[in-house]
């Protein structure tokens, strides 16, 4: 197994057309042509940007922080990110006495700054191609499952063996469906702290009715610290750590922007579907969004309503709220925009333009038995599509990260319940969310869930789940939810739910924490009515997964199939599906037309938040910074264009979730913004690329620079950020 | 008395600087400079659009219809105004079996043209100052009472004279608050019969949401024709009278419109304030604006739930509550646009201005006397302010036309009870609205508000507005009121008002019509609860009258003096406030940018209409228009450069109410479009032009001729404007 640059499958044109769509790899960089990466603004070298035989470069100073991207932006270990994206140490840190989530945050002096329990900074150092190994290691004539279980197992196994490196996070992604597989391995750095956030107000203006939209406002920016051992090693939280001093890592510009301008975002982007067939697409359109517009709206309501007037309830839900609120919008927004976009019936049309071309390229036959196989599976699986849709509500072997959307207390039992099962079988015989590597990020979520949890918005959130599932066809059921639950609705549900709350202690911190390391045994014997609940309910979320990784199995064989036929007809580079590994895009500075007689230009300013100012939460711009905006139109950080401090800007990148916190550049890799939206128009771009509507949103870096210069007098911090 | 140029009262200076401010009088275009006026684009001479010497020319092709501008654009006596303009006709017209105003019409020949029983044209004739047989006829040391008294006295005289031509119209113009006053001379036609209304789906498309708004898409056009008797006389409607051959109109541009194209608008605008000193400004802003929101919100809702459910409850509230909506929404706009341009303060400040400049020019000293003096007139008026404007709810003297707005049986019986006693007086001592001239047009109003009337919704209306004024200080009540509803509330309110309705026969058609010719002593032996109210408020109604027309005497002596000033401080030419008399506003085609990032282009298209399509009111775009924008980019209607039909256009034009249905034209004096609205940030222009944010909203005459041509295939009538 030899480091080596990952091939391009496709046959790269000199005539290569410039459009921003494409997230590409590092290695993709060095294959586009630099002349034409020149003349769009790029000035740095692509050399400098990644290097191959290191398998390291400046793009390495993007880091994935667990959802979010976010950069180094001094040689100091500073890393700049979004507000969002470290709210969890604002929410573990803030009392009724010190609400830093409303006030932000400064450290006066590094010793001030607030360790994070759950948020982990991972740099990138190394890519190996394994699509040979993993092809290999499965057998022949094998199951889907087997194939599956087989590609996993080999996945596994290059980790573990790559992971036993000290303190190397490492993890295989797969690209097209399974036409390569990359070995990626970084180092995670789990001390990270908060210096800066803004105030709540500021971080989040705009809130919900600014959400995806522009002209927006929003001062979405939190600078923290990574820290290592006194040798630059990751180490966990320790006084005596120090500033990790990372290799790369982006200048703050100190220019100005302008449309038109040249600008590349980097980042971690989670998953698109742009190589979806139809079908695939069709179930997205039909089912998956409906649903969590729905699901998530009505769950929305349950916390707005059992929090109504309760401070502390407010605080509890508030991260799960922000979660529920931007997953019902965006679902919102991706039904519209497949709609407007005519989604599914171009991609049927797109599918159907490759059909033909195979007819005349019989080399390429196995790729229309791929795609009538494709349809099969999909097929198949719509037919208990509404109750798994369910059961995912749950956390399940294929979500780690992330809040609990669904009920709590259950979600709690169910991990509490299946770890410890699965403490019981070999550590390479457990699916991979419950192999001993990833216990610790499973008890970081359990502990992290444990200020999320207010009583009664959570039964009444089990109430509506139970509700949903027992609308579904006998034959459907959950038998654990049917034995419990069937013929209960309104109050005599409520009492039951209420009543198993009670008796349960999974509300309590030290005996969830406790739970965590108990054997199935010990746990019975608590006769918990809910760790009950999560072991009937194992068998239900086994069997889930099983079905979702037979799929994943036929899909690893039957979508790369496919693919080629569809990157050779193309004949033109293809950038990969997002799949939360670094990529670059390349874009420009540019407004858009959002509908008829509409112009949207693309940088905003203080003025314009002033002028959103209502006094009231989303649009309460602080007493401090409309004081230190009397002045907004002279000073360093003023825009000679705008005549006014830059607030936030639009480009034409290709970005999707996961890009929260990346770094938007200028040709010389320094830093100009921080990504933190997309626009309403361009949610559904995880489906389709559409240039005249694709627009990221990002904070102007100038803005954070006023904040620290003229609302929190930071001296210190600027010096360190470079700026003088 | 002779017919003059009306004298320009400032020196006209060559370096004027163009801006659209300003509503310029027909004698006013002939003292712009010509040079200056053709590098703007008019491309007609000056004096084409007017010739003094008759007094008449190509501006006097726009006709008032009450309420309403319009306009000729066929010799063959076709107007074109706006869709709501004749809406009267379509309700009057319109059955559960024949729905019109649902449907539309298109009369199919000129047989079926329907006839309009309260739509009145009138073509300018003559303009002729009188300021000095006015002021002449002011006693030396009268009150201000009598100073009023006798100013309508001979404005009425000067009137009846002018009236005793056969079917003239006429009435004196106030300019600047009295510093002139023109008697205006017409002609009215009576028999105006509606020749085409679109659906009302088009007509009124984006409804209350768009309305203010931009981006707009709303066809809002009708076609009517004048008919004369066979001479060509003003004539009763008769199946013997022929189509009006008009000596001016507009021909109907066959060219494309483009941003910073020339435009005039012509029509007439109803009333502005832009004279109006500080305290005046802010009585608006500070008790009127508020107080309108309110009520007439309160109302909406009344009338909305009452309503609920009931279609011939929801056809006969339809016309008052389209106009409560639109004030409602106006003052909304009103407050937000005093606040966003500090409206106030800056009128503070310009006062400020004029009163120092007079401390260097004591020839004017007497205008800084004036100023005091109509600041006293401004705080005597709010001691009874929010009384009075409840009693304002009713017709007053003041108000001959519009809809009923407040209690309709009341305001019914308060004409009818009012028209009774002033018959008893003879004609000249009675106030003017009550004058034999004007006794038609109050049955006309009454007549028509017949259909408007709806119990449940009625009754509700008249219990807030008693609730209100119980809600005043003892000493401020009507005395009528307080006997009759003293201490009544809720249930016990509703009841009393049921139970007068109930006895009451106002609500019959014939019992009404035939109450309007009875004398007092008749209407007293009916005993009609109603009634009785009605006489009962008489006095208030008459109290409130002298006390606006003791004020408006003051305003009569004091604004003159302090114009004069501001006039001579000013040193250059200024349009007097709008009097609904004929004006000309000269104006460009231009978009403008409603907030920060926002540019709003000036042309909006079919294709952005069919995008707003909803299916569901006010975004149902009808079949009929569906199936023929299929089309929509080719045909000699496409605007070329928007590659689309073109549907509605910004520009520049100081508009005001009264401007609905003003024809728009090109500089070679062809009808582009047909005004309908202003856009909400512009709302507060009647107090102040803000060039960034002056803009009216026109349909474009070629959205009107596509439906003709693809929706009607109406091709006679096209021809008939000279579309071939």
């Amino acid at each position: 197994m030899k480091q080596i640059q990952i091939a391009i499958v496709f046959v790269l044109t000199a005539s290569v057309i410039f459009a921003a769509e494409g997230k590409w790899t590092p290695q993709q960089v060095l294959q586009l042509d630099p002349a034409w990466l020149k003349s769009q603004g790029l000035v740095l070298s692509p050399e400098k940007l990644w290097n191959p035989q290191r398998g390291t470069g400046l793009l390495a100073a993007a880091i994935d922080i667990g959802g979010c991207s976010s950069a180094f932006v001094s040689g100091t270990g500073l890393l700049l990110t979004n507000h969002h994206c470290l709210f969890s140490i604002l929410q573990q840190h803030s009392t009724p006495d010190n609400d830093i989530i409303t006030n932000g945050f400064l450290a006066g002096e590094p010793s001030e700054e607030l360790p994070g329990q759950s948020v982990r900074a991972t740099i990138p150092r190394h890519f190996t191609d394994v699509t040979a190994e993993i092809l290999a290691s499965v057998p022949k004539k094998s199951t889907d499952l087997e194939r599956y279980r087989a590609i996993e197992k080999t996945k596994s196994e290059l980790v573990a063996r790559c992971e036993q490196q000290a303190a190397a996070r490492c993890k295989v992604g797969t690209f097209d469906g399974g036409l390569q597989y990359v070995l990626i391995e970084g180092l995670e750095y789990p001390d990270v702290r908060l210096v800066y956030a803004p105030p709540r107000s500021v971080g989040e203006f705009g809130g919900e009715v600014d959400n995806w939209m522009w002209p927006r406002h929003t001062g979405d920016f939190s600078i923290a610290r990574v820290y290592a051992s006194a040798d630059g090693k990751p180490a966990a939280y320790s006084p005596t750590n120090v500033p990790l001093h990372p290799e790369f890592y982006f200048p703050i510009a100190q220019g100005d922007i302008s449309p038109g301008d040249f600008a590349m975002v980097l980042g971690y982007p989670g998953i698109t579907y742009r190589s979806y067939i139809e079908a695939e697409m069709a179930q997205k359109r039909n089912l998956y969004f409906p649903r969590r517009e729905e699901v998530y709206g009505e769950w929305i309501r349950i916390q707005e309503e059992t929090t109504k007037g309760d401070a502390a309830g407010t605080i509890a839900v508030a991260n799960t709220l922000k979660s529920l609120l931007n997953r019902f919008k965006n679902a919102q927004g991706q039904i519209a925009g497949f709609d407007r976009g005519e989604i599914v019936a171009k991609q049927h049309a797109a599918d159907q333009e490759v059909l033909t071309w195979i007819a005349g390229h019989p080399q390429f036959a196995a790729a229309k038995q791929a795609y009538r196989e494709l349809e099969k599976v999909e097929r198949d699986e719509e037919t208990t599509w509404e109750r798994d849709f369910l059961l995912r509500q749950l956390p399940t072997g294929n979500s780690l990260d992330g809040a609990f959307a669904g009920p709590g207390l259950l979600s709690a039992a169910t991990i509490i319940t299946r770890v410890a099962q699965s403490r019981e079988k070999k550590n390479e015989d457990r699916p991979p969310a419950f192999q001993d590597r990833n216990l610790p990020r499973l008890r970081d979520r359990l502990i992290r869930e444990e200020k999320s949890y207010f009583a009664p918005a959570d039964e009444a959130i089990m109430a509506s789940w139970i509700r949903r599932l027992l609308a579904r066809p006998v034959a459907e059921q959950p038998a654990a939810v049917a034995r419990a639950f069937a013929g209960l609705d309104g109050e005599a549900l409520a009492r039951k739910i209420h009543s198993m709350v009670e008796t349960s202690r999974l509300d309590e911190p030290e005996q969830r924490r406790a739970m965590f390391d108990e054997s199935p045994a010990r746990l019975h014997e608590r006769r918990d009515p809910l760790l009950e609940l999560g072991f009937a309910l194992a068998g239900d979320l086994e069997r889930l997964e099983d079905s979702v990784d037979r799929r994943e199995g036929a899909i690893s064989r039957l979508r790369p199939e496919w693919r080629r036929a569809v990157i050779a007809h193309a004949g033109t580079p293809v950038a990969p599906d997002a799949n939360g590994t670094l990529r670059v895009s390349f874009a420009k500075i540019e407004g858009y037309a959002p509908r008829d007689a509409v112009v949207y230009e693309p940088q905003t300013t203080l003025s314009g938040m002033i002028a959103k100012h209502t006094g009231e939460e989303p649009f309460d711009v602080p007493e401090s910074v409309r004081a230190a905006a009397a002045s907004k139109t002279s000073g360093r950080f003023v825009d000679p264009q705008l005549g006014d401090i830059p607030v936030n800007f639009l480009a034409t990148a290709d970005t999707t979730g996961g890009n929260s916190g990346s770094p938007v550049l200028n040709g010389k890799g320094e830093l100009i913004g921080i990504n933190f939206d997309r626009v309403w128009e361009n949610v559904a771009n995880d489906f389709g690329y559409n240039p005249d509507i694709a627009r990221n949103v990002s904070v102007d870096v100038r803005y954070l620079l006023w904040m620290l210069d003229k609302v929190s007098h930071a001296g210190a911090l600027l010096k360190e950020l470079g700026v003088q």
